[in-house]
């Protein structure tokens, strides 16, 4: 029997288990184009937090008592789509679940066969790399000799940035929380990794960058944003990704420095990764070159069974991952 | 004796009176390609009180002890430069004084006669209008159809957005402080105005906005910035011009609703008017046509006299003034 994590009820703040209820899915035959996957891997990303929300967002919020989505890959075991043969690899948006029907609505996508290991197309292969990859190059128009300061550097999205970065011949700040973490990004090619948890950001990030920075990626929002904006050089280019510091308490964030917006005429620019699927051939080119010639390293922090979802979800916004956070089935 | 304003002192928050002196000017020949100019009227701005600081940044900090700068317009009074003709009126930088000696580094400008009052040249057709212009089309691309928020909707800048916006097709919302002023931005063609000293921004815009805005043109930052956030539709872009409520308190300024700038994917870009210098013909040809047309008003709020330079400025910061802040002299 097939389950699924339902949304129970929607969370105020810090989401909690009573939130999410695991539950048999109905026996269903296939429709026509449909195909039946047995999901390997399911992903947990920060920006499903703002989908329990009942709010109008560039994402339809998940509906209550319904099974969520996400990122997921698994193999073709039913096929009513020539398209998808028995045993094919693919990668699609039916995720929370062990088992899935879809169709087209899921984005589909069949995996070729790179010699990667199949999570690679949740992580660097997949949205997470795009997003870094898109922030970069396209939002914030980082170019070789850039200083580019990123956080939450030993994220799933923060590491691919340090490495494509480091890639293209930038200069790379980093920052995360703890010594292991700053290690680590570290040997991904950063230049310097600030600690956040040692000391406050900004009078750490003038000393990693004392003619201040080009490009800035944001992740957390807050405390670091506010450094970015007092170090910001002249036209400064700020790609936002995410606010993990904010998306559960939504408390102000004290902004010191946003006034240097004028004289360093700095360019801050929201974005999702959806708003540049145009370049997805680009990143795939481009990206899948970087992971077969070894010049894009992971991490994973994995959980194991459909049952360690919720806590899997829970751990992004305690920083209890490295890498990609995964769920294996 | 020709007399100047000097900075005497660099003022720690709100500037005093003491951190000024009005002080005689030697007698000065003039050298080669030099002209003397009689100032009529002189210009106070808000973003000469980021030059009384000793830091780096888009325009040079005044010296201690020497003559300040600013807009003026005057007339010739001498000329060593063949392309100026004594009694020939004249736009020019070298402002808090009554008597001026330039050459280049001045900008001297020949004003043509436009059959308009001298003192337009320091308002709409000048530096004002042009920021004005600039950061409304240039910077925030505004076009018609848009829901623009103005903030200082009855200053100098703020109520030349208010009509250029009007005369473009948009639909404009000001923000100003008290009765008298937003019945004045309504009359330049606000399709409504706050009253922010009547109550909260937010709610007000909200009312005022029942769709959300497309664009800020932002000239105070704090609370109305923090508004825009919260009310911007997708795509929005922020022309950040000026930050008046934190030039002199430098504050942390508390940002509730930044987090949008992901779902709405807004785009906030810091500009000063020199950034779109090449576009001063274009500005030129089509301010001047909607001034001689009627399509431009302004009103002035005038001082009298040389010395009454600094009290003209402090007002700048209580919200003294109506439209343009000007001495004549």
């Amino acid at each position: 029997m097939a389950r699924a994590w339902h949304l129970k009820s929607r969370p105020t703040g810090m989401p909690t288990p009573d939130n999410f209820e695991l539950k048999d899915l109905p026996a269903t035959p296939l429709g026509d184009g449909q195909i039946r996957v047995r999901n390997l891997w399911l992903s947990v990303d920060p920006y499903m937090r703002g989908r329990m929300n009942d709010v109008k967002s560039y994402v339809p919020p998940f509906q209550l008592d319904q099974p969520m989505q996400g990122g997921a890959v698994g193999e073709v075991i039913e096929s009513n789509n020539p398209g998808f043969a028995v045993g094919d690899k693919v990668m699609h948006m039916a995720g929370w679940r062990d088992e899935a029907v879809i169709g087209a609505e899921s984005m589909p996508q069949k995996l070729p066969d790179l010699g990667v290991p199949l999570e690679t197309w949740l992580g660097n292969l997949g949205l997470t790399g795009a997003t870094a990859y898109f922030g970069l190059l396209k939002v914030a128009e980082a170019k070789a000799g850039d200083v580019v300061f990123v956080s939450a550097a030993a994220g799933a999205v923060g590491s691919a940035v340090v490495q494509i970065a480091r890639n293209k011949g930038m200069t790379v700040i980093g920052s995360a929380g703890g010594a292991d973490k700053c290690a680590w990004v570290k040997e991904l090619g950063a230049d310097a990794c600030i600690d956040y948890k040692a000391g406050p950001v900004l009078p750490q990030l003038a000393k990693a960058a004392p003619d201040g920075i080009d490009v800035y990626f944001d992740n957390v929002g807050g405390e670091h944003l506010d450094a970015a904006f007092a170090l910001a050089r002249e036209w400064a280019r700020f790609a936002i990704c995410g606010m993990i510091d904010v998306y559960n308490d939504g408390k102000p964030q004290e902004m010191k420095y946003i006034i240097r917006t004028i004289p360093a005429r700095i360019r801050m620019q929201g974005f999702i990764f959806t708003d540049y699927i145009q370049h997805m051939g680009e990143f795939q080119q481009e990206m899948g070159g970087w992971v077969a010639g070894g010049k894009m390293q992971s991490r994973e922090t994995v959980h194991e069974g459909l049952e360690a979802m919720p806590d899997a979800f829970f751990g992004l916004f305690s920083g209890a991952n490295t890498g990609k956070m995964l769920v294996r089935i």
